[in-house]
């Protein structure tokens, strides 16, 4: 069941195809492991965590990689100038790891003032346009000695990491943190090839109008610099070319085959879903750990159990979840003390305050809901404040509903663990602006972000669902994640990225 | 100068074309005027106020108008049973008035809960997405009994204004309020030539799809039953017909020629900016009274003058115009003590708790700007809270710039004022997300809405240009208003709706 890859893998085919002798270069804002100082001084290392270092650390199980990363503190400052540190930290040679040494304020600025608060609210449509953002001056320098700093180091570490005489070297690009990079990799390298992959929304040219002309022309050209740009879906990538359109006047856009020609290059537009490793996700779901969880999840829900797993955050759209679980027993009184809702929620971003604020709302709504129709010492709503990945695998597997309801979401991959683990023919609820619904529709039951009513309609259907539809629907799921996982995922970038290299060899 | 058309004016020949021997039937919520109880009880009548009364109260010299409204109070629906009152109300035989009469509870829950707090703010993305809208049973209720009953008896009402044995009524729409009053005239007169014009913004597909289904299904086919669809800039357009393509699955969209397919018929979508009555515009700003606040408005100014006139809307971005000004006396100390900013600001919407805590926020940071920067009792910020038109029209002539710079603006009817009216050749700041951009882009400073350096900047940039260019600037402005009028506004649309009536014609 391991899912590394034999050598005539299709995956291992495109590998070869693409880079031949060499090494793929990976530009990632974290790294697959992290460094902190012990309290003996010394550095640890951890293995990283979060979708994108998840979804990536399975590249280098299949390509030879070299992954660039930010340093994000003052240990990995010290990591990234300490060979021992580094190499012991991951002693397989398929994965070389290498830090970009980013000043700690050149990273304050880039992460805490633009990127997070600024580009990550931003693309998930989480403004209160009429306050935020004020883009003053503060901001504007965070924007040019943080963001703009960070990728230009990022970029330098990038093309040191180039090995001499390395002719074309094959570069793809990560994230919303890097948007700016392929601009100075080009101009040292024209002959590199580059990608680019952003994992969370692009939203329309109009919202991204009322930032400064600077910021998001700067944007739209470092992504223009790569060779192919990669978005999670059709809508995205849209998005995208319509800004262009709009930012970059001497670019020319064609819609149809997605392609935008300035500068004398063509750069591809292209769409690709990123999805889960299926074998990997199975083998946790069927760990010993997660089964012993799984029971203790059983022990304590009524017959029916609803299920959620989500990074408390503001655009997974937690709160209006528990408001429709609570529409829900109101229509259905019938459920009342047979139906459990199980919310995993790992916590994020405490740092910032929208994101506490965020989540005393929920606490308090789930608080409420369980003082209204809890009984004789049970209550409906058991919320799990913590990182456990074995343990929401386990509640994905034996839920009967899994609601996955985000406000606006790049892919969510919660939908497609459930789809591979569920062994209850679970019905999965969610939302049309996950970027996971173009693929999904034909499974799973839609509903729309702010609709309380219609999400609390959709789980009395899924609940009422005849045994045979349900198992139906989740088959459909289940053959469509397998059939486009993570392998395949990557797959379609590698040999996109092999037919420009091609291409460009033919021009010469 | 009387805008009132010759019989021989292109707009009245339009309006011969299209109507024959008939009226012009215009539904619109609210009535060219409306009525209140006095204290005696009796009935009394004040012209009716709002840009798109304004706007169209201007048909009504130009064509012969039945005028179908809503009834907004008790007054008014004790005038829609009482014939002589509304003979009273309005004299003239060329603007006939109909008032719809509209259940009190009807009203409230079409207006207090779904047209101003759902579909102003969402059309104007003016959401914190992750708290609001919570479409919850309540609001399906407002919709169902309010915003869709409103609709079918306000059709009702326009139906029943149709004379006896008329074939192919001519029948004008207006507004977020009546996206669904075409489907009820539709089935009930086949042969209708109709039209919708919507005055505010058409956001993205993308943010339509958080609402639930049945909501936006049936503004896509309550627009969809009009002959044409008009919106104030291509970008609005664009996006109704993306959401025609997402929520309409039997219909047929042709994006080229912004056509739409569906039940047979053919519904098409154009853009129609809307503007001013020049003249009319320009008598008041000559009036006497005009004249004299004139005077006293550069009694109290320094030597230059920023002015800027809005509805005191958090649409408007009032807030970061004061940041903008703040950051431009901060940058350039020599603009201190010679730098006025006259705010004239219409309370609206008082009932609303975003509009008062939004004009809170407004007036402190006034209060903090004149704080740091008064001297010896001057101040740099002057705001008038209150409705006066001519003393709005005289701060424009006196400008030596104009800061317009909403957010997301359906048009803006200050920007085009401003450029009939300023004679001190004054500089238009202007937000590229404001409708009025797309006609005014080549004489205006363009700013981003979030912007508040660039507004700054655009602010300096626009004190320091030298006297010919800002002349030419506005001479460009001044020429396109010109050009592009309300009777050129109106004029487009009968000559549209002419030609359908005439295809149609050609088809029996």
């Amino acid at each position: 069941m391991k899912s590394t890859t034999s050598p005539t893998s299709p995956l291992a085919a495109a590998a070869l195809r693409l880079l031949g002798e060499r090494r793929l270069i990976l530009g990632v804002n974290r790294g697959p492991v992290t460094f902190s100082s012990g309290a003996d001084g010394k550095l640890r290392t951890r293995r990283g965590s979060g979708g994108v270092v998840t979804a990536l650390s399975q590249v280098g199980e299949h390509v030879p990689v070299t992954w660039v990363a930010a340093t994000m503190n003052d240990a990995e400052r010290r990591a990234a100038t300490d060979p021992e540190a580094m190499a012991r930290a991951l002693p397989s040679d398929r994965v070389k790891l290498r830090l970009a040494l980013v000043e700690r304020s050149v990273f304050e600025a880039a992460h805490n003032v633009i990127a997070n608060p600024l580009l990550w609210f931003f693309q998930h449509e989480m403004w209160n346009l009429p306050e935020r953002p004020m883009i003053d001056a503060p901001t504007m320098r965070a924007w040019q000695r943080g963001y703009v700093r960070l990728n230009e180091v990022f970029a330098e570490t990038v093309l040191d990491e180039v090995p001499p005489g390395d002719r074309e070297p094959r570069i793809m690009l990560h994230d919303y943190h890097l948007y700016l990079a392929a601009t100075t990799i080009r101009r040292a390298r024209p002959d590199a090839i580059l990608s680019h992959f952003t994992h969370i929304p692009w939203p329309s040219s109009s919202l991204w109008q009322v930032l400064p002309p600077v910021i998001r022309e700067q944007i739209a050209r470092g992504l223009l610099a790569n060779d192919i740009v990669g978005f999670q879906t059709a809508r995205y990538a849209h998005n995208f070319l319509r800004c262009v359109e709009s930012f970059v006047p001497d670019a020319r856009v064609n819609f149809r085959s997605r392609s935008v020609s300035h500068d004398g290059r063509v750069t591809r537009v292209r769409v690709y879903p990123i999805s889960i490793d299926v074998a990997a996700t199975r083998r946790v779901a069927t760990t010993s750990a997660a089964r012993h969880r799984r029971a203790e999840l059983e022990a304590i829900s009524a017959e029916r159990i609803l299920v959620r797993v989500d990074r408390l955050e503001p655009s997974k759209n937690i709160l209006r979840g528990f408001h429709a679980f609570e529409a829900l027993l109101e229509l259905h009184p019938e459920l009342r003390g047979r139906l459990t809702f199980l919310a995993f929620l790992v916590p994020s971003r405490t740092g910032i305050r929208e994101y506490r604020d965020y989540g005393r709302k929920v606490r308090d709504a789930a608080e409420r809901i369980n003082a209204r129709f809890g009984r004789h010492g049970r209550v409906p709503v058991h919320i799990f404040f913590e990182n456990n990945y074995a343990q929401a695998l386990a509640a994905l597997s034996v839920a009967d509903v899994v609601l996955v309801n985000p406000l606006i979401d790049g892919m969510n991959l919660v939908a497609k663990e459930a789809a591979v683990v569920n062994d209850r023919d679970g019905v999965l609820v969610l939302t049309e602006t996950a970027g996971a619904y173009d693929q999904m529709a034909d499974g799973v039951l839609p509903v729309a972000a702010a609709d309380i009513v219609g999400t609390a309609e959709a789980l009395a259907t899924a609940l009422a669902m005849p045994l045979a539809e349900r198992r139906a629907r989740l088959k459909r799921l289940r053959a469509g994640v397998e059939r486009e996982d993570i392998s395949w995922w990557l797959r379609r970038q590698l040999l996109d990225l092999a037919k420009v290299a091609e291409s460009r060899g033919g021009r010469r």
